[in-house]
């Protein structure tokens, strides 16, 4: 053999570039197999990942009593906290507070009451201590009165134009990469994917599709009524009312899953106590059923609060210890964003730089 | 030749038979060919069928200043007088009356007070004389108060069991070919068909799913509220609510689809003054747009009334005038059930014969 008569040394050398070669290759080749075959890639192993695919798998499988024909697939998603974050402030609140100065520009004489005059201060402080009826006036003035695709325009210049102050990125692109994982997986398994948020309907709509691949029709949000009418050229046009049609929130949730979709969910994931009727109503159907609560236990990464954190009347996205305890008791699957997220959002460079072979 | 030995006469016998055969044999292929290659194979050559196939196309061929993107092809359809027939009476209405007696049964206080003791006595004429207000308190009375499974299972039995006096057929028979041609002309090419009924979403979503391939979750109707609660064994229930939470007719039926569908319709189809305000909405959108009005001029097939015969006080499925003229003014197509439908329903014999070679 030729290698032999060039002595020990370089056979040796060599034989550690074969050995190096050949394990990266195997790797590089194991990584790509894995992310084809791993239909959860922003997961840890764990029980939460086990559950989505036990579950996944029990309802797609032919022939077993637990299979759900593909048309009665329907999975919901709470959004804030859930789908995005909730922290510090609801999104939409932020987009509320943003729009004052443009509403009182229109219409001066609100400068001088609650709450237009403190929002107009920019004391985040002083706004979160608004009494929650104060703040609703905000919200209704400005989520309410123009026409819908006015709204609509509103909301998209708003989007394409703001970053969140906690991550310097635009609000469309916080979306949890894990639950991004979760909405393909169930897609690609025939299940029909729902947003059912306590936020407005109109609202979230507007970034769902961009967002999720989650289309308009399949946003279930409170709703305001809108009215049908003319504008001043006599073209028809919708306004949006001071008036809440669905408070899609806590029984709300259930009652806006049948409103708008008249299903039963497979599967729901919420964060907090305005998902619990969500989850129970869903968890009460027959067959196998998932039910999940995102717990947000990673300060480092995103935020803590909920039951670990002892912040059990967190102004936002209550986690409270009796929904834990609830969630232990009824087999709700509680999620680790820390433990069970190997990271949070698309951009977490670490993981990005994992994925590139 | 051999044949020329046997005379002139069988020699035409025998060309008039390979002529006859040739003939058969290539109108057999040709009516293949057709009904392989005609999307709305129950409709006859005219305005309003080439006013579908034109819509169509435009939508959907790219490159062309009117394609439409896939996610955003959505049509409506009303439901009674335009899926189906409503006439002598809504189908909801005559399950109501159908479901008295079980109601009285149960609290027999109410056989004595109206509605009630006319709709007992049977009498139709009698009952089609009750004013509107008296009739929706037995709507109410019957399609409300129990839990929504419950409605469900209540309308299945009766759909699955009752027959129309007319046809003699159950209800769920009686979809209209040429629209059922429609709807899946329109699927074929990547639009998401929803009905949009005055009539109550709950019912309608009982049988849409079998009859047109349209699931719950795109059925838009007049909503009664529901709320959440527990039942004695303290499973979750959805209890339906006398309070109508949305009246899906006239300006009800674009502010139901703002607020089930959330985006503007491409093409609506309807047959009444309920559905004038979801035709102008739909026409006021950019780019081809389709508008669509059902015409019942059929008294030997179906039924005649409207502008056409004069009824403009017909009770139910309004078709005046005034409509009629908007419909010519705007071009919204008017579809002659008479002229344009070579045949009414599937189960229509002469059709049926015609289409077996």
């Amino acid at each position: 053999m030729r290698s032999s008569r060039r002595g020990n040394r370089f056979t040796t050398v060599r034989s550690w570039f074969v050995t190096i070669w050949t394990v990266a290759l195997l790797a590089a080749t194991a990584d790509r197999v894995a992310a084809q075959t791993d239909p959860l890639p922003s997961w840890n192993e764990g029980a939460a990942k086990k559950a989505i695919v036990d579950f996944v798998q029990a309802t797609t499988s032919q022939g077993t009593p637990t299979f759900v024909p593909p048309a009665e697939r329907v999975a919901v998603f709470d959004q804030d906290g859930t789908l995005w974050p909730e922290q510090p402030m609801y999104t939409q609140v932020l987009y509320c507070l943003d729009r004052v100065p443009a509403l009182v520009k229109k219409r001066p004489e609100l400068a001088k009451v609650e709450p237009f005059k403190t929002i107009l201060t920019g004391d985040r402080e002083a706004i979160a201590k608004l009494p929650k009826a104060e703040l609703e006036k905000a919200l209704f003035a400005t989520l309410t009165g123009m026409s819908t695709d006015q709204f609509q325009a509103e909301v998209k210049r708003w989007v394409d134009t703001t970053n969140s102050p906690r991550w310097h990125r635009r609000y469309t692109e916080l979306a949890y990469a894990p639950m991004l994982d979760v909405l393909k997986y169930l897609r690609d398994n025939g299940y029909k994917t729902f947003i059912v948020t306590g936020g407005g309907q109109d609202f979230v709509r507007v970034t769902a599709d961009g967002m999720y691949a989650i289309p308009p029709e399949q946003v279930v949000g409170s709703m305001a009524g809108v009215k049908y009418g003319y504008d001043d050229r006599g073209k028809p046009t919708l306004t949006k009312e001071p008036k809440l049609l669905l408070n899609d929130d806590n029984a709300g949730k259930p009652e806006g899953i049948h409103l708008v979709i008249g299903r039963r969910p497979y599967a729901a994931f919420g964060n907090s106590v305005g998902d619990r009727q969500m989850l129970e109503y869903t968890k009460a159907g027959s067959g196998a059923r998932l039910a999940m609560l995102v717990l947000h236990d990673d300060a480092k990464r995103e935020f803590a609060y909920g039951p670990a954190q002892g912040l059990r009347d967190s102004k936002v996205g209550t986690f409270t210890q009796g929904l834990y305890d609830e969630a232990k008791q009824k087999g709700w699957i509680v999620i680790s964003m820390k433990n069970d997220w190997n990271r949070i959002f698309t951009f977490d460079t670490d993981v990005v730089a994992k994925k590139v072979p």
